[in-house]
């Protein structure tokens, strides 16, 4: 390969202005750097893809930040935005906050260096100002920082509606459902639960909120949970949850010699492989992930070759399947 | 901050002469060089990322491939060495190659230039040349390239030996087992399969060696490929298979009417989470991924500190774990 010499020779200029112009840490006259460039082109000259991106100003490589990667929603997210950047010629680098926030503050001060070119951002503990503060692409999930940074979302209000209906017409008289508290004002997810509850109330059917920490998906601890909510609530016979928690209750449900459904409804939420592996499919709200996924890199790209995008606030409508759960 | 050119007025160098040293392009006298780190620390002079990474050498990063990030045993390994990793300093790149040859081989390409410090392998599908000539710190998961990579992988043989005592203990006589043919030279994973045909085998127990691609984890697919085996081989009273895949077979058996167990046994190996959704918590071989991962993390983190590892050849216990399958 050719080195940095020959093309400083070919070029006609000192090897430092090779150096100059790949770092952009000074000036250089246009007419130089194109016969810099030129000369690199002609030796077919491949500096490392560090001294590439200092180069192009880009690393090839778009940071996603996630409570969990075992997490099976996060997880087909994942799967399929890195499907949809490898296609767009960028790599993912998958980062997991394990649901902190400080964890996710050192993340996001190593990434806003030069090091990724945009981040997408699943998780959300930080203030708004820390987002806005980012001064690189950003795409965010679940949370709204400001009409500048594009946010793409299932429409979880429609989720809510969705799953309120199923429980209607499955004659429930009391519906847990399970969420993270601490959230309730931060995340547009929470808005399924404020949806829920505000239907069910009109039709006279109780529901109770149930904080739950689901970062680290774990069945055994998700199945104690469940059996001690059913023991805590004998008469509940509906509950809303994300996918494994939702089968965690079926499970406990079926346990106690409930019938489900007849006698216990469950609607999943998120609609992942998870809400399938109970062998009695999980009734679930499925969030597009593959559109999202689209959705997202769509944007990202765009924000990287200093277009605006086109929307900056997409809400993908979700659907109902219907399993035996309900 | 301070700019390239107050640090080259510091150290009393050339502009140049301080890009040089970053970029390591070029020889600088030893005294030059510590005159410029200097006066770079003097004035908390922070290049961007690539820029450190560069000079330093280093860019904090270690890739991983995996063939899908929403399969269980994958997912729930990433979580366990990126939460290493990061203890160490280090970020993850988590990179899916859907099992593909070609997109572990573009992988490779951009992780061979600078971008990593090191990569770990959880899939190959390429010839060992190409592993041995990746000039980085490798650490490999299923695959014996050569003496000098080092190899971390759970103890298959034993976990195959399990498996086979299990259905002996619950007299099986015709036991189906599960994995990807094509790799049957090349992964020590297939160990699991090979040491359950000769166990089994010495026992006259009859065994079926079954093809299936499960990079692309998904229940439908699995359970309908579970039912038409079973019509296959209606005399089938045992599997042994990956989480899913063995969920999908339970599901099928009940289905069929077959009692589970009794008439029909499962083992399911890797004993991720996704064993343990069926609410009929599956019997399992469980792949120790936290101490994977450490071991994987610990090797890495001295080959990047261009030490030797204490050792190259890894192989971790697994264990069997009893649920409703056996």
């Amino acid at each position: 390969m050719a080195s940095i010499r020959e093309v400083a020779k070919r070029a006609g200029v000192a090897a430092c202005t090779v150096s100059r112009v790949m770092n952009g840490t000074a000036s250089v006259a246009p007419e130089t750097r194109k016969k810099i460039e030129y000369a690199m082109r002609e030796l077919d000259y491949i500096p490392n893809e560090l001294a590439r991106g200092m180069f192009r100003q880009r690393a090839g490589i778009v940071a996603m930040l996630v409570p969990s990667i075992r997490h099976p929603f996060f997880a087909s997210l994942a799967d399929c935005i890195e499907n949809q950047l490898f296609f767009r010629g960028y790599k993912l680098m998958l980062c997991s906050t394990s649901g902190e926030t400080e964890r996710e503050r050192e993340y996001l001060g190593f990434l806003k260096s030069n090091i990724v070119d945009g981040i997408i951002m699943a998780v959300s503990s930080l203030d708004r100002e820390e987002y806005a503060a980012l001064e690189k692409p950003v795409v965010m999930l679940d949370y709204y920082v400001n009409d500048s940074i594009p946010l793409v979302t299932a429409d979880h209000r429609m989720g809510g509606k969705l799953a309120a209906e199923e429980f209607i017409r499955n004659g429930c008289r009391l519906v847990l459902h399970l969420c993270d508290e601490e959230k309730a004002d931060r995340v547009v997810s929470f808005e399924s639960h404020l949806e829920l509850e505000r239907i069910l109330g009109e039709h006279g059917i109780e529901s109770r909120r149930i904080s739950i920490s689901w970062n680290s998906p774990d069945m055994e601890v998700y199945t104690e949970e469940a059996r001690r909510l059913l023991r805590e609530y004998p008469e509940a016979d509906g509950v809303m949850a994300a996918d494994m928690v939702a089968a965690a209750f079926v499970n406990a449900a079926l346990e106690s010699g409930k019938k489900v459904p007849g006698e216990f409804c469950a609607v999943a939420f998120d609609g992942t492989y998870a809400a399938d592996m109970n062998g009695r499919e999980l009734t679930s709200v499925v969030q597009p992930v593959e559109k999202m996924a689209e959705k997202v890199v769509e944007i990202m790209a765009r924000l990287l070759e200093k277009q605006r995008p086109k929307e900056t606030d997409v809400r993908i409508p979700v659907t109902l399947r219907y399993g035996k759960t309900t």
